[in-house]
Order: structure tokens, then C-alpha cells, then sequence
């Protein structure tokens, strides 16, 4: 049991909002991509990871974003209704803008790295006009991730999602999913990512994520427990700090605090770790689950993608889920 | 007396924070611009205006903002200095921005209107980097205006410079001042406005401005009183609504309104009303008096005001503002 | 006499094309900006100068350019309209640009400086749709001046007019007027130059604007000789050269060079010198003289401008010409 | 033998500047993008592809260019020296941009289309800093790009290139390869085309793009005699029409005309045609054939490449193209 209330009267379990863009991962691997080759096309983005994650496992999931008016935005609208996401919301630019692409280079399983094409990107082109109140407040829980914060007119229909989602007391996951490329300043970053947090139940990132966001305004950072307590201060009822290797922790606003484990698997890489988490994290919570054993589901979820090729296709099913899980032992203890 | 907690210990009665530029006033009066041969040059922009009509007033003053590198901006800074206005926190672009005009056109008194040059103008280039949490802290209140959050650096500062006043109990005042010409749409216009509004403690608009800000998210509108409760449920503890000719409305936070009548005057122009009357009302409510009485200050100033010929140099002093008010009546009675 | 082929059948002697903006000249002279108040409005911007100096002398004018839709736009079309200037191809800006301005500062008469206001400005935003090539073709002679190469649109308006005006035999005078604050480099601005020169008859310009336009092409530059003849080498007849108060030189393609004098006056300000050069010069050459009358006829104009307030306001007619011609001794003898 | 003035001292055959480029060509073909999985990666860019073939055919070659600072950067790089094309002056970026990219599709050997990804592209940011006078002097050819005059600053940098090698007699190619999707409008397009061309000795376009250069000029269009001869007035010696699969047409200054056949082959794409043509006919040229055979040659190289899965990888070696001349008939007789 976790103490976030979703309302059982909703149609949808999870409606995501932003980023939707194609990820093409290098096919020759362990070397740098001035030497690969071929590339496989996936569909990518954190927020439609995410999306694509909780659908997998059984969540009623639809997305609110925009797509490029060409082959590529018909390719992911292709592949979020084939995953049953509720694409209704999904828009289309006609203005020239293009898909978001990010190649991926996968040296080694700690070698990883992304070359992103985010400029005149299709998905940061949302605008206020095409978010819906009536969809929104269908919906048990909203997920927005940072990036869908950094321009205009995008930034303002995210605001005025999240306005809608108050509103309506839709629980509001905000995963910070911080991209520096795509914003002018770290000061302009931190500025929206604390405007949004402060209205959000969740919010799940990376200690850095978090010293980004208190850095501006001179607070000492670093601290998890004094960042939880500043966000409980505003709206969050959970916060999860994820500190790579080494395990994340929650807090809770009863100033509980959970720490996950990780589950050993054969890493091909690491992207999609943060995504896989966060879709298992979220369905573990809709169901009812307490936080430890949500943050299990994530910690299982990460293992299975991070061992295969894509981030999107990769995303466990339940039944995919529930035998890593009663195959695999979780590894406790880690200590920081 | 009023609600507003000031804390009396602060050196700084006012700090404003946002644009200082340049008004030309058409020296002939009574015609359309076409016809006008020469102007006349005053400082302009409603923070400066109100800083200027404040510390005219007696309050200590500062102001936050950026002036150009050139003689419009050096002759800003004189002006500030000649009206005792603390210029520490007004940093100098060095990037080739330029000073923002208004040319103003005086057909008849009903009949005025503005020219705009608000391209590249250095106030909207603020940082986040140029405000001091410490000398925020200073002072008693903040003065933020509508404009400056219109484009980003100014924006980010302007959240900035607000999350410092929060911080700190600074009491915020924000006047609405809405200028479409620097905006891209009402819909980003509304979301920023309100991301601002609830974090302040007095708002003062005109029935308009309201509206603008309310529309976005669907709220019903055009009530005042369902206005000001929205504000309420927030941070607000005065809300100010303004309806052109017909005079203001005040509430506050328990529930109780105050109706401000208006002073005959000889109206040369109606340009500067509104910062000439939030100048005095904002002194009246700093000297402790009631919400009624800071209302009939400003009343007062703004008739001052639009029988001259500029915004800031009209400014009543103290001893012109208690004589006006000791030798006019005010005409009461306005009902909406 | 001189060996420019005007066609004698043509409706106008010269279409210039390009800037229309407002000079806004300080009325108290001999103080810097910053202590001056008041400033009287005028038209200006090279090209107009040269147009309202020319139609003052009897030429049957032209203008193609584009005004903004505003009071200042409407104050510029009256004041052609007034001075004889056909305005038939004066288009207005409906994208919300503003005219440009420039603000004038005349500390002592070898001490003046100008303050602009360039962006967004809407005589740069000509486009090529707004070029007739029916009505290139009935002007003797066409003005260029370089600052409408600066940007685009206006850029490729200016060479579609100069293409027109080479096929249909037009005179090209190009007055070269560089202004660096509307161009992005130096070397930008030379290829541009150099583009458009090679096309015209007749180059005016400074030894610094010629240097400017030979130091990106490595060529040995300021010998005024070589100069001249690197352009007789393209399309050039007479090749102008000024040296400020040393006077000016003008070369023919003969080989022969011819030095202008200056008259005693008594300088306000040195603004408008080259446009009331320009203008009398080309009213000279138009009236079949040769060019040593032509270069007398604007040392004569330049002086009576530069003791005027006002740039196209101060344009003589021709009997005000005439008259300063007979009463006034060239100074000769410049040497350099 | 032709009438081109090759400098036989020169140490290099062949410059080319412009646009280096990645290709991801889809390797499903016979299907939309939409069903495509798996790319491969090659260089790609019109004068990328004409120097590599150029330089696979024995010519001496060298690139003027500029790359992104990452690993599609590098892999261009990479591959100019693999195939002995000096890339002394190919710069590298650091200010963030990309490379430009072209996703192609190949649903059929008539329908194929391309996906450009060209916004912030590093090519594009060529600067006339970049351009050396001494390198341009060592060539006796230069091969320009429409592509690479789309935007400021490389355009300014072709045209300092352009006025170089007409200083030092260097020959000068110009393929159109005209692309919409970098500029802004036709009329700006033919602006700056019209200005290069008039600068070039050879012209190698399709009807097309000779059509848009003339269209904004109102030249009747449309015959392929009266274009040749318009560029006959300026400086070209050689202009050659395509009119896709009906062959191509040749002038020379003599008034004579060659029309070049096709060779049968199994054509996978059309992609790399124009390129491959361009890189035989040129080389051709050099080694001092007449315009036909060199016309022959191109044929030949474009049949090759349009069996072949990429544009630059595909080019084939003298050995290759030599082998197929004699191994295939050319079809002749093409009427139009």
C-alpha cells in the first residue's frame, strides 16, 4: 500500500505528455560510432518509454505530445498503437518540423553515449491549444519528464497540463529526465524543473537532477533527506533519489525512507535504465503495492532492458516481469 | 491598518525589478502623430514608474534591471539617481542591446496611444546571475510587473528574484501590466502570469488583465469576487481590481471589499493612471494605512498624473500629494 | 559633359530604392545626449536624402522601399509625396516591423554620433515581388545605397533591381553608405559590396568604405588609383572617392581624375554632407555637366546642409543652390 | 579535346567546397520509411560525392569544407582520407552543430524520396575565414554547389572561393543541386545562383533549376538554347542540361551541341545519378577528352551507382568504369 491517490472512477491508468522520438542504435557494438555501421530504429524518448513500459505491463495508458508530419512520426504512431497506447492526443506539425533522433554509441556496457538531433524538433512544438482538460482529468495519474520543459511553445502546454492535473487530482509523476541540450542555461533549467516540481506528488531523478535544481537558489544540496523535505514542504508525498550503481532511495512524506537493490544481469548498456525503472516503479504503485516493492519492480524492469538492444521494445511484459522476479534475487545492502 | 506583514527592521521600504526605458511624448498635443514635430524624453516602463512616484513619496527605494550602454541608458540612471532610487542592483548590457521607447500620440484625452520599440531592449536581458538573494532580503517589499516576465533571460529572473522574496517574507506586490507587444500569445502569457500570481501577495490588474489570465484554464471569468478567491486559495491577501473610469474594486482576504472613488481633474492624457495610482496606494499601505485610505492615495496621484505631461517626472512629492487631497473631494459612488 | 548614357526618353530621371527611416535630432546641440531633452523629427536614411535632394533640385523622382504601418510610415509617404517623389512603389509592411530611427547627438560640430534603432526594421523587408521591372525600365538613372544589402529580404530586392537596371541600359549609382551595426561581419558585407559594384556605373563612396570592400579580397587597397581601375575592369564609368575634409576625387574611365574643393560655412553638424554630396552631384551629372561642375554642385550642397539641423529637411532647391553657388569661392587645392 | 584552359602546373586536378554530409539509407527497400528497420551510414553530399568520385577516377583532389565536432565528423573525415582527398581544409565546428543527414527511402526504382535532417548543419557554417587564396591557386578546377550558397556565412565563403579562382584562372564547375528545403524562397534562391553562375565557366543542371534561375528574372524559360546562350554572355564556356530520363544536352560557346545517351542497368535507386555523372564528366574533361566522350564516361559512372546501394561508396574506379564502357552499349537517339 503506498499512500497516492488514484482515483479507481478513471478510464486511463497513465497518460504521459512530451517527448516522442526515434532512437538509432548502433548494430555493431564495443567500438566507437566513428566505426559503426548500420543502425536499428526504435521508437525513444523518456516520457514514451515510459508510456510504452506501463502499457506493456498492463496499465490503460495514452500520450499527449506531437509528431513530424513524415515517415518517421507515422513509424511511432504505427508502434504506439500497436503497444495499445491511446494515441487520440498524439498531434501532428505541419509546419516542417522534423522527428527528434538520438544515435546511440555503445562502446562498452560503461561506455555509453548519444548523439542527439533536437533542433526544430516536432514534439517541442506541443502548444497550449492541443491539451485537453476533459482528457486529462480521465486519467489516474499524469507522467511529464523534463525535457517536454525546455522550449516554448511546449513548456506552457506541460504548465497548463499540470494546472489541469491539480485541478483535477490527478496524481502527477514528474520524471526530471534532465537533457542539457536542449536548454539555453542551468539557470534557466532550474528555474521551470522548480516551478513544475513544486506541484507534482512524485518526482523521481538523479542526485544530480537534484543539485541542478537547488543549486540556483543557494541551497546547500546534496543532502536526499533535506531535498525530500523540500519538496514535501510543496505537494510531493514520494521522493525517489536514484544514485546510479549504487541503488536509489524514496522518502516518503512519513520521513520513511526506502532503498532499492539492483538485480545482476549481463549489461549490454545502460540507456533506458531510468525509463524502464520509472514504468515499473509507476505500475507497481497503481497497483496498490507498497514503495519497497514498487522500487523492486523498477530495479527488475532496468535489469531486463539494460541487457537488451533497444530501450522501447525492450520493455518487459508482466509475465516477463513476474519470472525475472521469481528467478533473480534482488541485491540489498548498498550503502551510501 | 492592513494585513500586509512589513517587516520593519529592513533598510529597503520597495525594491522594483524590471523594465526602465524611454518615453518620447509628442510636444503637440490634440493631433495625431503624423502631425507631431517634436517630443520630449522622460523615463518610463511602470516598475520605474512606480519606484520613481514611491521614493518621490519618501519610501527608501532600489530597483533591479538593465539599461542599455548607450546615453538613453546612462541618462535612465541619472534620473534614478536624482530621485533617490538605490541603482547597486541596475547592471549595464554589453551585448548591443538598446533602451525601449514609447512614443506616445495625444489626440484627445480619450484618444491616446503608444508607439512601441521594444525590439532587443536591454531590460528583458536580466539574469538570473544579476539578482542578489541578499539584497532581496533588504528589503520590506518587491515589486514585480508583468512585463519583464514576457522573454527569457527576464523571465527566469524575474522567478528568481520572487522565489528569494517568498523565502525571505518580502512582501510581493505584482502589477498585472500587460502589454501584448512583447508576448507571443495570451496562452504563454496567462501561464506565466500565473505561475507568478500565486506566489504574491497583492495583485493589482485591471478586469482585463484578469480575464486574460483566468481564460486559459477555462475558469468561468469576469466575476471579481470569484477573482479574488482564486487568489486567496493561493498566497494573495490583497487583491486589486481595476475597471477604467469606473474605479477600482480592493478585497482582501477576509472577504471584505473596498471601492475607491476617483478626483476631478483637467485629464491632459491617460498614460501613467495606473502606476501613479499603485505608487501612492503601495506608500499608503507601507505608512500603515487601511485599504481604503491607500486607495484614495492613489486616486489622488493618478489625477496628479494625467493632467501633466509625463509618467515619472509628474510624480507628486508627499507634500503635493497631502495638499491635492486636503483641497479636492472624491467623488464616491461608482457601482458596477 | 560626361560619358553617362542617360536615356533621354524616359519618364524619371532617378528611382532610388531602399532606406526610409526617421532621424530624431536632438534640439540642444553642443551636450552629449544623456542632458539632452527635446528632438525634432525628420525623414532620413541615405537613399531618402538623396531623393528628397534631388526632386528639391528639379529631378523627376522615384522611390521604391517599404514603410511600416504606423505613424511614422505615414509621416515618411507625406513627406515624399509632398517633396514630388513618386511614392507608387512604396509598399507597406503588414508583419508588425517598425521604422527605423536614428537619434542624434551633436556634442560640437566635429563631435556628432548616432544612436540607431535597426531591428525589425521595415524598409528591410522589401522583397523581390515588390520590384517592377516595368518601372526600372522608365528611369534614366537608379540610386543603390549598400545598407539595404545588409539583410535579407531587402538584399535580393536590391540585386533583382540592379539586374533590371543592367538589362534595360538604367544608370547605376551605387552610394556605397556602409553602416556596420546592420551587418553581421566585415567580410559579409564586402562580398555583398562587391556583388552589387561590379554591376553599377558610378561607385561614391569613402577611402574606408573602398578599403573595407578590397581587404577580404587581399587586394594592396587605399591607393585610390587602383581602386578605380579594379572597377573600371568591371562595368564602372566614374569611381568617386571621398577623404572627408580633404575633399574628394573622382576618377573617369579615361584615366582622368578630377578634385573637388569645399565652401567656407559654418558647420552645425557634419550629418548629411555625403547624401547633400550625392544629390547635387547626380543632379549635376543628369544635366549633362562635366564632372568637375557636377562634384562643384555637392561640395556646395553638402556645405549648405551642414549648417542646417536637419538632413533632408536642410536640401536646397535649385535656385537656393544657384544662389550659394554665385556668392560663396571653392576652396581648391586639396592635397593628398 | 575541349576548349577548358586547364593549368597543367597546378598540383591539384580538382577542389570541390561544400556540403560533406551523411547518408542513412534504408536497407529494406521496396517499402515506405515507415517499415524500414536498419540503416546503413555513408558519406554523402553532393560535392562530397563528385570529389570521392572524382578522386576514385585518378583525379587529384582536395575539399574545402566544414565538419560537426562528433563522430559523424570524424567518420567523413575518416573516409576523405581513405579515398586520398586532402582534407587540409576541411575545418571543424565548435559551436554545436550537427551534420547534416539524408534518410532515404526506396520503395521502388521510380519512387524514391529523402528525409533531411539540415537544421544547425555544420556545413553550412563554412566561414570566409576559412577560404584560402593559396589553396584555390593550386587547383585548375573548383567544383561549387548550389547547396552550400543556401545560407550565410558559407554562401559568402563560395563566393570569396568563386572570386579567387577567377583571379587565378582556375575553372570553375558549377552543379545546381538545387535542394528547397535550405532556403527560405525561390526568389532568394535564384538571387544568388544568378550571381554565382554568371562567374562560372561550366553549368551542369537540370531543366528544372535552370527554369527557377530564370523565372524570377521573367526570361521566357523553358528552351534550352536560350539559356545556354545567356550564360555564353557571361563568363561560361560549357552548359549542360539534364532532363532526367530522356538524357542530357550540352553546349559549348561554339554554338555546337552534344546530347549524351544511356546505358541499360538494373537500377535499384535513382539517388547518386546526378553526382556520379558530374564526377566521370569532369574527369573527362580533364584528361582532355571531347565533350561527348566525357559526356559518355558520365553516363557510364551514373549507371554504375544507380545499381548500387549507396551514392559515395558506390563510385567506381577508372578500372571499373573502363570495364563497363566496354562491356555496355550507350542508347542513343533520345528526342526532345
Amino acid at each position: 500500500m503506498n499512500a497516492l491517490p488514484f482515483d479507481p472512477t478513471r478510464p486511463f491508468d497513465l497518460v504521459a505528455i512530451g517527448r516522442l522520438c526515434i532512437d538509432l542504435n548502433a548494430n555493431e557494438t564495443g567500438r566507437p560510432m566513428e566505426e559503426t555501421v548500420t543502425f536499428t530504429k526504435y521508437v525513444g524518448g523518456s516520457p514514451a518509454n515510459i508510456a510504452i513500459g506501463a502499457a506493456r505491463l498492463g496499465l490503460r495508458t495514452g500520450f499527449i505530445g506531437k509528431l513530424a508530419d513524415d515517415q518517421m512520426g507515422r513509424f511511432i504512431r504505427g508502434y504506439l498503437q500497436t503497444n495499445n497506447i491511446d494515441d487520440s492526443q498524439v498531434t501532428v506539425d505541419h509546419t516542417g518540423a522534423v522527428t527528434g533522433l538520438a544515435f546511440t554509441e555503445i562502446k562498452s556496457p560503461q561506455e555509453c553515449s548519444i548523439l542527439m538531433y533536437r533542433d526544430h524538433a516536432a514534439d517541442l512544438l506541443l502548444t497550449t491549444e492541443e491539451i485537453s482538460e476533459d482528457y486529462i482529468r480521465q486519467s489516474k495519474a499524469l507522467l511529464i519528464s523534463g525535457t517536454a520543459l525546455a522550449q516554448s511553445p511546449s513548456r506552457e502546454a506541460v504548465f497548463l497540463a499540470l494546472e489541469y492535473a491539480v485541478k483535477h487530482e490527478v496524481v502527477v509523476f514528474f520524471d526530471l529526465d534532465y537533457r542539457p541540450y536542449t536548454w539555453k542555461s542551468a539557470a534557466e533549467t532550474a528555474v521551470y524543473y522548480n516551478l513544475a516540481a513544486e506541484k507534482c506528488d512524485v518526482i523521481i531523478g538523479t542526485r544530480e537532477e537534484f543539485d541542478m535544481m537547488e543549486n540556483l537558489y543557494n541551497e546547500p544540496g546534496a543532502d536526499d533527506r533535506a531535498t525530500a523535505a523540500r519538496w514535501f514542504s510543496r505537494q510531493a508525498k514520494l521522493v525517489v533519489i536514484k544514485h546510479g550503481g549504487k541503488g536509489s532511495i524514496a522518502y516518503t512524506a512519513d520521513e520513511a525512507s526506502h532503498r532499492s537493490g539492483i538485480f545482476r544481469t549481463k549489461v549490454l548498456k545502460t540507456f533506458g535504465a531510468g525509463d524502464s525503472y520509472a514504468s515499473a516503479f509507476i505500475f507497481g504503485l497503481m497497483k496498490g503495492e507498497d514503495v519497497s516493492t514498487a522500487m523492486r519492480f523498477g530495479s527488475a524492469s532496468a535489469s531486463l532492458v539494460i541487457s537488451r538492444h533497444s530501450c522501447s521494445d525492450a520493455m518487459p511484459t508482466r509475465a516477463e516481469l513476474e519470472l525475472f522476479l521469481e528467478s533473480n534475487e534482488e541485491i540489498t545492502g548498498a550503502a551510501y
